[in-house]
């Protein structure tokens, strides 16, 4: 976004660019409408001293947690008072960058109701959901079982004396734990819990369960609840009130089991609905598919500050007194910071397709088509795993990029990686991820065998035998820029890492023994695989006309840069499959260093595309006008140490040092 | 250490392990004597309640650091009254475990003291030092000025009539900025600054700077001194008062510059002494071989933290209502998790001789011999660089391995990583150290013609003719476990992938275009000469006798780990220079399945030996017992949030969202 006033030190690199930046900023956003909505929430976040952050590191945990219940409530407000609809009430909580109690409540809560809910049950609970009478969170994940859902020991078991379930954690790792806006403000919760019926074990289902009185806020009888303690980083989500909660005994009305697939009746039977179970997996596409997304943005955040600071810095290289070099301008800035700049545009078009194949998996799923469910669950899950993981090291790249600095609060870049990293581990850890994607992905081939014909970005592997054929024709460096050529050797690398391990698989009695032993090739396929979707979705994205100056050669740049960064970064895999030969690697990799140089001058507006304010960006090291120093300097001195010259503890301990009086000194 | 009492939940673990661990730990440690102390200090610490670090996360930042001042003041009185010589002092404070004013007082003001300081400045300030009767700190530097010491900004011009050095910050950029100790408690400093004398600028020297009044610690007149805010952690370094430091025209004798190396005479004419400037590179040797050490014990303690717990969480794989597998079972664990094992035992040994090294370059320093100076200046440069990369990865990469738990706090790993990352930036940023590498191996390679004979770390590039011929002779998995093979193979892929680029240089004309146009490549080749050099000196260790049954065994099982996996890693560099075919490149992915297998039953065994207290580690997941999940319960009531059942900001925030009376609320 444009400057609020001030000189705009960063100008000169402005005025390199040799692309139509507003219309790359709608490239980015997804549209103008979608840019202007952003725009106009973003402003009304930044204009507002209410949603300061910037004293967030220093902040202890109470003070912390009690100003973020202030910001939720108060955005809650704006919004109401604004008549904001959905679309810009969503938009502005996401500026506000803050985790809350809210996100759990209207992310969670509230889709798990419409998902798994009955009409009447949404009926009943939806109205109270969306005033925020009631708040809610939901809650899974126990002290002692994370990733496998099925192993949850929390039980429901029915009476049908009183038409009550009987909510209960038998064991201390039956305790629920670290669900979001659990600790203390949710009123309401949708527990998963062992259903037990007639003395069956009918596995895992979700359950209404009031936790606390809208009264005075107090835990029901039977309920014990509590935050779980300080997490990574300073402010990130100690803002959020992770809980612990306990049930001894407690009794729920039987309909607030969510029974829109499955059901207990009066008489304590369990029974399915006509509702096909798949619907789960529209829920986990839908999360799955939001956190690529979110990737992006968050990507896109840490190497916008450390692009902008990479061209305001300046070390070595000055020659007769003149001033330093940009650090920008080395190479060895560029090969870590471009690829990065190119991956947040990567990630960006393939949430955008991500998002796509939601809606196309929706309407398949209402008209009972579940034929293209496994491919997109494979490949929505692979691709949270590759994006989420890529962003947290990207994250922390960044910060190192930055030098010394960048280890500070000011530079925002701790606490975008500290509120980053969860992501890796929450909604499916990235590793077992990949491993479903593997599967996945031998089961395809296994079958290709008996005609059946891969679908979605399996496709490729219908033509496996060409593919195992493959050998690229690259001949010179620019050959490596022509999109198939660059689609063949990805292609025949993903299959051929694929066929490898499935090969090996085989040699295997038991698959499943196998498919532990080498359960470390079978993630590196799946890296492969999923490497080649973000490849084939930019390329795709680039077959389409894109209007403005410039903006498509920009893009094609990226994409390029992307992708031959990744070969030469598993140039292994290249090589060993036998796509490629060394000397075709070392093409791609001169081809690279000629794509930096070509990056170099727009690289201050391909950030400035993600149009962030300076509120959102929360950084001095990434301000817009790159005015870096002496803002540094500044919010030194704001720190609580600074309160005073001589620090508190100076009389008890450094003076009885100093003075040698440590004898008697009560320390 | 062994147990306090209860019940050892890793017992089962321990009694797998099929070697000594007692006779490991003292490997570990050095010695036995080293082991003997280490273990003394670590209980003197565990066992004092005012050593207590488990709030840390939870304070504000005055209170963290007036508690920290507390600690570092009460370890001085332990020192003192308890008569404790060097070793014990140096270990007891490594165990306190807690960045403090003390580190840079012990680790930079005294040493730079001894190094810089002629006869007469040491006899005048040491003792003070000693005593404790000044504090000082290391300024050198600067807010716009990190890397590049050439070009920090602060002048010490000499006044010959006062006979006084004026020191200065011309600009805001000048200002000293990070200086650890330097921003509350330093009463001195050594200052970098321009030193100029008769109208010319002699580059950069040091001065001993008095800050603070010894009465009532205020700044003296002309001095600006602060805390530069808060940094990346809960805890970690915020402990530290990293400081900003101004000067305006601040006068000091002329005897404080510190005029070991050279000199202003009473005149102001400036003159080098007969002691050599190489002396510098000594400092600069040892303080790097330090860090290696450090970058051992942090990766240690984060693989030990990982691999407990790895051992006690379960998940999936239960049969018929059993447990779950442990997940230390599962070969995804063991991939990333092993190779750490292995590095931490790797760094720990090539730590040990780095300090052999600084010994050999001090004595022949003392004797004028120069000779051995830039290649022990190169290889310290780049292990430290290795290391700590590796070891700052690695911390986070046990966190992720730890599931949402190492998330938390009391898992230890988030204040692990936020305290070690600055190692990958300080005392020489992590790729300029690369660079230093590669231009040392690239003057080694165009001096071969010359006849001149490479040493010590790079003396595999004498065989340089052999090297390009090599073809490793691999047929089957084992013959990867064999030393010469797996060295063959690492000497060949370094010494060609240098070879590779000087190469490429030669294609330019001005050398330093073709060195800043190929310096990605550059670092490339300068890792794997570090990779190497880890490599081999791993294999060294393993050619001496090491007592204990099965010591040995281990330690070739975790060096051929080490080895294999970065083979893997690499496999790009081996198959493209041709050392290895990518059939071998396949057996020793083979090899390396079965060398986790072997590691498996050992790996509880293989932490134990660090030898680390309950204290140190700091980690509830860690614990020696493996009493995990009741003390994770326990901590996390300990949160200030957890104060009140209902929390602070209800009244204001929650209750009026709930009951609709927003309208009016005042937030």
């Amino acid at each position: 976004m444009e400057m609020e006033g001030g000189v705009d030190h960063l100008a000169p690199e402005r005025s390199k660019a040799v692309f139509d930046v507003d219309a790359m900023k709608i490239v980015w956003a997804g549209s103008s409408h979608v840019l202007e909505v952003s725009e106009r929430m973003a402003r009304l976040v930044a204009s507002d001293p209410a949603f300061r952050k910037d004293n967030r590191p220093m902040l202890g945990r109470k003070e912390l947690f009690k100003n973020t219940l202030r910001k939720a409530t108060y955005a809650w407000k704006r919004i109401i008072e604004l008549r904001l609809n959905e679309e810009e009430a969503s938009k502005l909580r996401s500026f506000v960058d803050e985790p809350a109690f809210t996100d759990l409540h209207w992310g969670m809560f509230i889709p798990a109701i419409k998902g798994q809910g009955t009409d009447e049950q949404q009926q009943k609970w939806l109205p109270l959901a969306h005033k925020m009478q009631i708040i809610g969170c939901y809650a899974q994940t126990e002290l002692g079982h994370g990733s496998n859902v099925q192993g949850l020991e929390t039980t429901a078991t029915f009476d049908p004396k009183t038409d009550e379930f009987v909510i209960h954690s038998p064991t201390l790792t039956s305790s629920k734990w670290w669900p979001g806006g659990l600790g203390k403000v949710s009123t309401h919760a949708v527990v998963y819990a062992r259903l037990i019926t007639d003395g069956q074990d009918y596995g895992v289902n979700g359950f209404i369960v009031q936790l606390r009185s809208l009264d005075d806020h107090l835990p029901l009888p039977g309920i014990t609840i509590g935050d779980i303690g300080m997490k990574f980083g300073n402010g990130a989500y100690n803002t959020m009130d992770n809980g612990v909660l306990r049930f001894d005994n407690v009794r729920i009305p039987r309909d607030q089991m969510l029974m829109r697939v499955s059901q207990v009746t009066r008489e304590g039977k369990y029974v399915q609905s006509s509702v096909p179970r798949q619907l789960v997996y529209g829920t986990m596409v839908f999360v799955r598919q939001a956190i690529v997304a979110d990737a992006s943005v968050a990507l896109s955040r840490a190497v916008c500050i450390a692009t902008r600071y990479s061209a305001v810095r300046r070390q070595f290289g000055a020659h007769n007194g003149g001033p330093e070099t940009q650090v920008i301008d080395y190479k060895t800035q560029q090969a870590r910071l471009f690829p990065l700049i190119a991956s947040a545009y990567a990630f960006r078009f393939v949430g955008e397709w991500l998002h796509w194949l939601y809606t196309d998996v929706m309407q398949r799923l209402q008209a009972s088509d579940f034929s293209t469910l496994p491919e997109a669950h494979a490949c929505t899950a692979g691709l949270k795993s590759l994006t989420s993981s890529v962003t947290a090291d990207g994250i922390e790249e960044c910060r190192k990029l930055c030098g010394g600095h960048g280890y500070l609060c000011s530079s925002g870049l701790p606490e975008l990686f500290a509120v980053y990293v969860p992501t890796c581990t929450y909604e499916g850890d990235n590793i077992v991820l990949q491993l479903q994607v593997a599967r996945h992905l031998i089961k395809t081939i296994s079958q290709l065998g008996s005609g059946k014909k891969p679908i979605g970005t399996t496709a490729y592997m219908g033509k496996l035998e060409q593919l195992m054929q493959y050998r690229s024709d690259v001949q010179k460096a620019e050959d490596w820029l022509k999109p198939n050529v660059m689609l063949g050797a990805f292609e025949a690398r993903a299959a051929r890492k694929a066929v490898a391990v499935a090969q090996n698989l085989s040699k295997f009695s038991n698959p499943e023994d196998g498919f532990q032993e080498l359960s470390a090739d079978l993630v590196e396929a799946a890296v492969a695989h999923c490497q080649l979707i973000v490849v084939s979705k930019f390329i795709e994205k680039l077959q389409n006309d894109i209007p403005g100056k410039g903006v498509k050669q920009q893009l094609e740049c990226l994409c390029s840069i992307y992708a031959l960064y990744h070969l030469h970064k598993h140039l292994g895999d290249f090589l060993s499959t036998g796509c490629i030969t060394p000397k075709q690697g070392y093409l791609a990799n001169e081809q690279l260093r000629s794509l930096y140089s070509q990056l170099r001058p727009n690289a201050i507006a391909l950030v400035d595309a993600f149009n962030y304010t300076d509120h959102y960006l929360g950084s001095v090291l990434g301000r817009y006008d790159g005015n870096v120093y002496p803002k540094l300097y500044e919010e030194a001195w704001k720190d609580p140490l600074n309160d005073s010259v001589v620090p508190d503890g100076y009389h008890e301990y450094i003076r009885p040092m100093l003075k040698q009086q440590l004898r008697n000194a009560r320390l």
